[in-house]
């Protein structure tokens, strides 16, 4: 029987587990590991119009949903699993848990498996700090951080490395959580205030992060404590039935979203009518259209995590792993020496 | 802080290599693991109401498509990763390789990933032959099986298990193609014929399956070599711009089909127009309509593969990894001691 030599381990799909992921991004350090996914980021934004796009795919049940996200650049396919289950925390797990996968798609080969529940709380803050480098007032360094969750650390850093940020003006309605979120943030050089309501937070921070979960068609923000100028970093309404803001906020901020079929589905614009003008970031990192034109401006990045953003999250871990070992090899990928002969491989196996 | 205890292990995902897959396989018997899959397969067809139903989410490109299929029954979810790259055979690659994931509904935790190349081969095969029993001529003891590529020993083995075939009429443009499956299927049971035309293999044979690959809107079969009372297992017409038969075989067969919205784009019946009828293989499964009927009739099974066929294989492992040990642990999930302390996980895994 004629049996060409396949390439060398193609069985073989790299791993990076929880405990590599961790070690990978303390042994690049958290700063460093957020500015330089922040360059992925931007740059699969320019490349925004070449990428195969599409509203991610959910499974919803009553406790919770079951989302598929994948897009393409017609060189790699990346897509990520993420459920998200508000109901968890109270069970002792996590509301969002998530894996991802690249391939190349000239072969259809996965090339690599990772945990994404890091990597998608790292990809979101970098995200953030990649919009509000273009929508922040200019000499931003006071942030408040309304909901301080498992994402509200991330978000906080991701500012420091991105746009230097030092000011954090900490609330949450269960004081544990803040308590948590200043613990973990002392010594990380930042002039921390905790806070005791949401107005108080908003002191004097030219950026507000709001984060919370947990709440359906909630009003963290009313339009009374939103001051002309104010940068709105909006990432906790990011599914249908889930906002934070008061339309009234919406309807005097410039809207800044990722993807608009999907925003307008899951964003804090859900409240607004379908055709309410919203600005693309893509185009704000290209140029094509402005960004913030004003000090008086209150403007709004109404995020929900787009495909694009793991994609680069992948692409950058991907890339990490050259220089690192902090991956496991998976016999993933049936790899017959004649590609025809399956069945004759798992014969061999039974003699073997 | 107020620290619960989480459950033990939520960190972790059972996963299935290729090489426990095999040892699974072997360890339970080709023919028992494809005798009992099926009856997985069967259950979950009479579920089919419940099922949530979508086409196929495909990625293509010039070279393949890469496909994530994902379904629930509102308990489990499942979705399957697979590539169809036709071109990968030349290259010492497999034309499909895949993985997949059983998650659970309640907490959006996955519960199992195991390789799928080996896997979808087998439920594949056992889907045919489920069809095969509603729908073949009463004692069946031969089928011809043109295409001898990766797939076919598989099905000669479903169809052995389940319908009791004991004759085959081998044939595939590539003899070295044939002698591989003869090959591989000698010992196995089998009167083996190997035939030099697919007019040949078609003597005898009350059962025809055609699974070739490789070839765009390719006639295998046409009119006047399929006989009254056949039945046509069509398992290569898989996706849009690939079939086998000649459509006038389409317009005098009975035709049933997985999932109408998806096979209307991907089967044999793309030749046909948008409303020519087809029947549901749940709903003869079921009883709520007939299979074959008479011993003249010609039926098809256009066959492309269903999200709940994979839920089914991936339900039966996840069942059988219980007696076994034919898995690894993987490190998937982040797994705070405090759900929302995400971030303090990081940092104490920097300290440690």
């Amino acid at each position: 029987m004629n049996t060409p030599t396949p390439p060398a381990g193609i069985n073989i799909v790299p791993f990076v587990s929880v405990d590599h992921m961790m070690k990978l991004v303390n042994h690049i350090g958290v700063e460093t590991f957020l500015r330089e996914l922040a360059v992925y980021i931007e740059d699969d934004f320019r490349r925004w119009e070449l990428f195969d796009k599409t509203p991610r795919v959910a499974s919803h049940s009553k406790d919770g949903v079951i989302e598929l996200m994948p897009t393409s650049d017609g060189e790699t396919y990346g897509f990520k699993y993420v459920n998200g289950h508000p109901k968890n925390t109270k069970e002792g797990l996590q509301t969002v848990t998530a894996f991802g996968v690249l391939s190349d798609v000239y072969t259809g080969y996965p090339a690599l498996l990772t945990e994404m529940t890091i990597l998608t709380a790292l990809r979101t803050a970098a995200t953030s700090a990649v919009a509000a480098k273009y929508l922040a007032p200019e000499e931003a360094d006071t942030m408040a951080i309304i909901g301080n969750g498992a994402q509200s650390e991330f978000q906080a850093m991701a500012f420091k490395a991105i746009l230097g940020i030092k000011k954090l003006r900490l609330y949450d309605i269960d004081q544990s959580a803040t308590e948590k979120c200043a613990f973990n943030l002392s010594g990380k050089s930042f002039d921390i205030t905790k806070c005791t309501t949401s107005q108080d937070a908003m002191e004097g921070a030219q950026i507000v992060t709001t984060v919370t979960a947990d709440k359906q068609y909630a009003t963290i923000l009313t339009d009374n404590m939103v001051g002309a100028g104010i940068h709105i970093n909006a990432i906790g309404g990011d599914c249908p039935g889930k906002t934070e803001l008061h339309k009234d906020i919406l309807l005097r901020s410039d809207i800044f979203v990722e993807y608009p079929p999907q925003t307008r589905i899951e964003g804090e614009i859900q409240q607004l009518n379908d055709d309410h003008p919203v600005k693309e970031l893509w185009q704000v990192i290209t140029g094509q259209i402005d960004g913030r034109t004003a000090a008086t401006q209150t403007t709004l990045f109404d995020s929900v995590g787009f495909a694009t953003e793991d994609f680069s999250a992948l692409r950058y871990v991907k890339d990490k792993l050259v220089e690192t070992e902090f991956y496991e090899e998976l016999d993933m990928l049936a790899d017959p020496d004649e590609p025809r002969d399956l069945f004759g491989m798992l014969l061999r196996a039974e003699s073997a």
